[in-house]
């Protein structure tokens, strides 16, 4: 079977904490083969992880842990300048967390990755990300890391012996070094056939432009699914059937 | 060998978070054979628990998920009316953020113990009782389970097949029907003569008096030494020595 | 002008926490008369609480602290056995922080109403009722209480000379003692005839239907609507409405 | 007078959190003049808080609001990349509610004092300083600020018409340019002679040295004096003793 017909769909799921709910988990996790899944930190009280996994084992849906900062008032998304080692430290501990469920409910996690500013800091930052690959590696050196391709976590995992998972974004706008245009600056694209024609570039390793006209060229095992937007499980469901249209099975399993 | 010529002494650690310490870690290590592990709800921020866990896995010492109702600001200390399922949920996830640290220590986690209100919750009632034991027992049947002796607990570890390790207090009166009184009933024993006496009378079964007059017998398999007060450390190294002096090993490994 | 032809509507608003949101407070703040604002503790983080305190002032809505048990994982929604010192400490702490954000928004807080659990705890237990009455006085002796009529935290604030306002629900069903039917077993209208129905009871002061089939008859100053259910915006609007429709005026200026 | 005959001794206190303690808050407040008393976010419980403040009102110390970071683990140490406004938002949070506690202990707070990471990000960061003066400004416009002398705090403080507070060190080092070297760079005095010598200067507007051998001249109003290390009582006692010796008087009172 060509490599190139298999591609895995992604979705950051259990992003809800208590009383509030962000991302219909259930619905996205019909479409999608991969979850990372919020552990606490940025999202994640106990009671979601423990639906998100169960469903994802019933499901066969891959578990892996969206490990963050801990700051559930900004939701993960501002840097925290804590030392590697605190990082490596939290890091572990949001692993763990999630691995009980994943083990409760009579499977695994299989990897983790790293969530909004430690997603961004992890990409750019090398002490950064060796102490998420660290962590990743010493909870078990058979989990897979998943980011940006061409990033320093990439080449930290790589180093360390870690298979990498890269993913590639089907709404959002590219600048030419591949790094992501911010949402805040027009990074997210909205047009359905903008956004399918780039997961089907992603999908089969072809160009597509970035924002600067360039053509670009990403190698990624996952497209990344929104999960937390209006519209989100619609345009997930669009795109899963535009991919599978074009040849595409949906797959955890690219080996 | 004699069966009761072995007792494990307990201590709970870790119980600091951030910049606050309360248990000298180090030294209690030294002296006990067993460390439940504070996961992060009533103490025990990340770096605490990978150093607890690192020292423990190079001493040989037990280490249990010493887990509580979630509430930093009042040690655990104070009931939470949450349902027995958020329990279980938030059991289970304490279990696997330590599990992590003993795993990447090489080691393992071997049982669970709540603490505080927890404690003395899932002592009495049932089905918090069951929700500590399921949660335990979906992580890893083969855990422990630490105790009250003749709590509810321990009824619903033997209900569910998972042992259960009794412990004492060297340093806290009973009641005749064996449950504590209360720390702010005078319940703390502070001659050190007392506290030698009940844990000799503790380890080899043997009767002591309630505070009512009666003599209690309490089968016990570890004694729990107090960690969080000023002297700790001194009471700690005199007991596991009184003990030494009348013939007794000190280790977790009582089977 | 007829006492009964005022009616104060109030709602509970700012209950999201982050990047989550549950209470549309913007529409909300333009129906009632009287918003209850989430304090961080079940809910309310800062930007929320300056962007509700800041809008209601435009408005003229009256503004009061809507303090909780700290438990932003079970949304303030169970009982924590904490002592009544600290149940002061943190009221107080809580009214003082929403207290700030009207303040710099040129308004001022007007009344302390408890939440959740903190809510039906200190409807029946003495000693938190009169935690919560004595740091609402001690912080302000001229801001009022708002709870159940006939409660003990009523009772709590005529013993302390504080002003009590005394509310009802529409879409709740009551016992003939006066007690909310909880929400799990039936206890919540869904019916807008019904739901209208028992507001303009409550408004006139005239008799309705307990569950269990008893006349009841309560004497309350505001009716309390929910923001935190899909359609409570319509629902509340419809209220309002309808009690125009009657010759009500909506207002918090009940003197 | 002669105004430098006056001066103001401040410690940073109500650093516990629940079952934690770090400073001796009751020894420190009968040594210094005025109390910066955490809030909450880097320490500070409310039992905490209202302590402190009850006993610097009877003792007529100052009391301002040590604002910081949301972030108990790592006690307000690390930077946290939120906007301004949130800044705003969440040092209005901390002043209002500790305002609550010096307001139910009849007195009221006069300053606020950034902590930890804020209190270096407010001193070089214009946008952040601007954020913490506002905040201060729009709760009570009569508040001062307290920070370093030179730094982007006080030109903040100063262009909104804020009264600054300048504070200097006794026990650390400074660079040249009027910065503090940090602690991980041997930039703590330990020698109690060097210390009352540089507090002498400080409090006499005469020269000492910085770390690279120039002369350095600061004019401060308030000599910070810490209280989270062991012998911090000793050491404040020891400061107080040898100004009182030399002429001065502590007071908060310099106007």
């Amino acid at each position: 079977m060509n490599r190139r017909s298999l591609i895995d769909l992604n979705a950051d799921l259990g992003e809800g904490f208590g009383i509030w709910t962000l991302t219909d988990d259930t619905a996205l996790l019909s479409i999608v083969s991969t979850a990372n899944v919020a552990c606490g930190f940025h999202a994640g009280d106990a009671p979601t992880m423990r639906h998100v996994c169960r469903a994802a084992a019933l499901l066969g849906v891959r578990v892996g842990a969206h490990v963050a900062y801990r700051d559930l008032a900004g939701f993960g998304r501002y840097s925290l300048a804590i030392d590697p080692s605190m990082i490596y430290d939290e890091v572990l501990y949001q692993i763990g967390a999630l691995a009980a469920f994943t083990h409760a409910a009579g499977s695994r996690i299989r990897h983790v990755k790293p969530h909004g500013a430690l997603y961004h800091d992890a990409a750019r930052d090398e002490a950064i990300a060796r102490a998420v690959v660290a962590a990743t590696h010493d909870y078990d050196g058979g989990l897979a890391v998943m980011g940006l391709p061409g990033s320093g976590l990439q080449r930290a995992a790589v180093e360390r012996g870690i298979t990498f998972v890269a993913e590639g974004f089907a709404d959002r706008a590219y600048n030419s070094d591949g790094s992501l245009v911010p949402r805040s600056a027009r990074g997210v694209h909205e047009d359905s056939e903008v956004i399918i024609e780039q997961a089907l570039a992603l999908a089969t390793g072809t160009a597509f432009r970035s924002v600067q006209g360039d053509e670009l060229r990403l190698d990624v095992d996952s497209i990344c699914v929104h999960g937390d937007t209006p519209g989100a499980v619609h345009h997930a469901r669009a795109l899963r059937e535009a991919l599978g249209r074009r040849g595409f099975t949906i797959t955890s399993d690219l080996s």
